[in-house]
């Protein structure tokens, strides 16, 4: 089904959007704060093959009037600007987003997108496991989320049409595997998988910089095990503050575990205790990422999608009259 | 110079020392406790080039009978019994290992190598770090330390004429970037590098393990971040537990670092309070590797190669009169 889509941000992520739905067939309008953005989105829509092309609006407003779904792709900081703009604007159709921490996301939808006294915007908060070293529309690439991992959050007060909706979309327009979820199951496995590991990255460089020999002998384990302590701090900051319960949780649990290490390193055959230590961690790795298994259908329902998702399972089509889904679970 | 140089144990490493060594004109010779390990090596040795073959041995006896140097490339538990077979052959020329802990080895030696009453074999430590997810004789390559760093230890008792001599075998011939250290200093640096990253993987990878949905999302930062967990446990407990005073050490730092991250974690603004707990990482992990400066000559000494290791340095060369040694600084 053919869907007037606007994207309101074409950095990496937004640009890759208006590129891989005008690409898909869809109706595909974009948008940015930053007028240098607009026009350099517009030259390359120009260039697009004429059957993939977008348009650029000049104003959110303009872009929300003409879309059924609007996807707010701008940074943590600027979602409730977009948001109040919106809800400004009149707009009543769907809303979704790209960022990567939910709960927050949740809040603010509450308080600067459902303005009382007007029709809503149904709200499905969305979380695209996709990204690049580079950033900003020049590297944005149609193809960017074929195969990703694509959350989609499915709340108690979300309206399961609305969430389907963008699951179809997600799914055969642009070939994500779209993961059911809520707010919070988000935020606890995005702690454990990304904001944790760039903090644990950030003290391992740190540590080492204080001897320039460790730097000399860093070898492929450092390189590594510190790769993302390279992001920009102010980045990784906003990622994890935003996340800052999880984040704290899992980090809690971890540092539990490091200390475990540490009573094993103390005995007096550190070798033969540390060994069943480190068993649980090889097996994970060893196990990852999930292979997947046959392909089910299973007739949409909210508590089926979530318990779907919190096992680890994708959907990867949904049916023409959307009352079914393809489904994957990964094997055990 | 054409040294003859027998390499006891022909696994990755040992096979690679092997290859490269005869590669580059010495007179090599290699010895593996496992009989196809040796008919394989046989095999190779006869299909490479004339003037680059390398020999088998029957015995550790008959290797060192022939050789000037020996290099034990044997996996720690199994040195001791090298050195005990060394010193019951009466070997008295030039001794190095290739096992990544360095103390340990040292109070081996002491106890394995100097048998009383006869002429002592010259001893020095070193490590390679070089490496590959393979292992064995058949994944050997003569060219896989091109380029590496390789810590000799120049320790008080080290004869600073044997240290040069192996210098300059493994700088001219193999093309490694010799790294001049103490094994103290050895020893702290690989917990920072490698010894404490494995145990961070290991508990990322553990910990996400209880979270289906975690595994699904995971992307480049927990790909990297627990790629070293899939290592076998045993190896791995073999190298933190081989090293464990260090390993606690670095551990004990930066969990305390973490624990600093888990506190600006828990104030009123999480993300102003992270963002300059992250920057030295950062900082850190964007200026490496080092970049090296300009060559510089300077006349062998102990004291000055232990602080060109200290302040990251290494040799690139050692001149034919083995009194002075091409150094290399990283550009600060």
């Amino acid at each position: 089904m053919r869907e007037r889509v606007s994207v309101i941000g074409l950095g990496l992520i937004g640009g890759s959007l208006v590129r891989g739905l005008a690409a898909a067939g869809h109706h595909a309008l974009g948008f940015d704060t930053n007028p240098t953005t607009r026009a350099t989105a517009r030259t390359a829509a120009a260039k697009a093959p004429e059957n993939a092309r977008w348009q650029v609006t000049a104003s959110i407003p303009d872009a929300a009037a003409n879309a059924d779904i609007v996807v707010v792709a701008v940074p943590l900081p600027a979602v409730s600007g977009v948001f109040d703009a919106l809800a400004a604007s009149g707009f009543s159709g769907l809303v979704t987003d790209v960022t990567s921490v939910k709960g927050a996301i949740v809040d603010l939808a509450a308080k600067h997108l459902h303005t009382v006294g007007q029709a809503l915007a149904g709200f499905v908060p969305g979380h695209p496991m996709a990204g690049r070293e580079s950033s900003g529309f020049p590297a944005s690439d149609a193809a960017l989320f074929k195969g990703c991992a694509w959350v989609l959050c499915l709340e108690e007060q979300t309206s399961v049409g609305d969430w389907v909706r963008l699951a179809a979309l997600l799914s055969e327009g642009l070939g994500v595997r779209v993961v059911p979820s809520t707010a919070a199951e988000h935020d606890r496995a995005v702690a454990a998988i990304s904001h944790v590991p760039h903090l644990l990255a950030a003290a391992l460089a740190g540590h080492a910089a204080n001897d320039p020999l460790a730097l000399t002998l860093g070898a492929g384990s450092f390189r590594d095990g510190t790769r993302v302590a390279a992001s920009r701090p102010a980045l990784t900051a906003a990622m994890c503050g935003g996340n800052a319960a999880a984040t704290k949780a899992t980090l809690d649990a971890v540092i539990a575990d490091l200390q475990a290490a540490r009573a094993a390193l103390d005995g007096s055959d550190p070798i033969a205790a540390l060994e069943p230590w480190l068993a649980p961690g090889a097996t994970a790795r060893l196990a990852w990422p999930p292979t997947a298994g046959e392909p089910e259908k299973f007739t949409v329902d909210a508590a089926a999608l979530r318990e779907l998702g919190r096992s680890g399972g994708w959907i990867t089509g949904v049916a023409t009259d959307r009352r079914t889904v393809t489904a994957v679970r990964p094997v055990s």
